[in-house]
């Protein structure tokens, strides 16, 4: 049960989201301008980020919501599912792979993010941008995460809840909008 | 040497916040509602879960520019001192020491946070709402951690940069303002 009084039908960030709605705001105005505003990398890639740091963090209505949203960007779910237990060999570009491996230290601690992971990053082509982005989506997600778990949020058990919460993140982005949740 | 291009005028977090001011002005937004906003918690106090978070996620500019704003507002630089160093031997109230607990452990993981932690501190007074604004907080400041050293910015070694950037967050707040910077 959550440490606070929450709308029983919204679980995990959308009963907190609902619960300050001048603070949601900028959240949510934040999230959208990172992964579904102009950038060099896709929706799918910028959600593998948000996946990566919230497995890594062990925040399980994040990492389900997002894998989630991931998937209904790439072609296939194998991906997201690899990025998460073994990204050595995850099916992405060299890369977004040393992106998401900076992205994973830092939603653990900021200062774990070395010169050689920068370095391998830029020698694959990733822009400056690139790493300015990736590690605030990261460092975005290590509050969510840390908001859902510290107040003890539900978590859903049922894997179709997170199917329709994938389809509302890729049909109405992040922004509020009207009956938001109606299908969740 | 910060791994992407920055001012070098503009230190720490103030460099990422003019690197890209479409992401900064929600996280400024944010940080505005939450730090200077109406609320039951004093400035002080939401300065000093911004310091103990920042300081158990080991962020030195973050630690320092918090401390020294949390003195802007409180009467003895000795209380933000003994909050980081013994908290449990800290001049402050039982409800702000069981909020700051709450608050220490969010930075590390949301999943810290046990029903005992929250129990202790609504025994001693604090309400739904401080509760909320607090892990918020300490989610809010765990992002800017990462957000800080996951970039490798640059932390003055100069505790008087400091104090000036503390009577700046207490004079202006945290929107954005013209000349913000111009006596740092």
């Amino acid at each position: 049960m959550p440490y606070i009084p929450l709308k029983e039908n919204l679980p995990g960030i959308t009963g907190l989201l609902d619960y300050r709605l001048d603070t949601a705001l900028p959240i949510r105005q934040l999230t959208h301008i990172l992964l579904r505003g102009e950038s060099t990398l896709t929706e799918g890639e910028r959600e593998l980020i948000a996946t990566i740091v919230s497995n890594g963090n062990e925040c399980r209505f994040c990492t389900a919501a997002h894998t989630a949203a991931a998937n209904q960007y790439l072609d296939d779910p194998a991906i997201a599912e690899k990025v998460k237990t073994d990204l050595d060999a995850a099916p992405v570009s060299d890369r977004i792979k040393a992106l998401l491996v900076i992205a994973r230290a830092v939603g653990k601690n900021g200062r774990l993010v070395t010169p050689d992971m920068v370095e391998t990053a830029k020698a694959h082509g990733a822009t400056d941008r690139e790493l300015h982005d990736t590690v605030l989506i990261a460092a975005l997600f290590s509050l969510y995460n840390r908001y859902v778990d510290g107040l003890a949020t539900v978590t859903p058990s049922d894997p179709a809840f997170y199917d329709r919460l994938g389809h509302i993140l890729k049909d109405k982005g992040y922004l509020p909008s009207p009956d938001r949740y109606a299908t969740l």
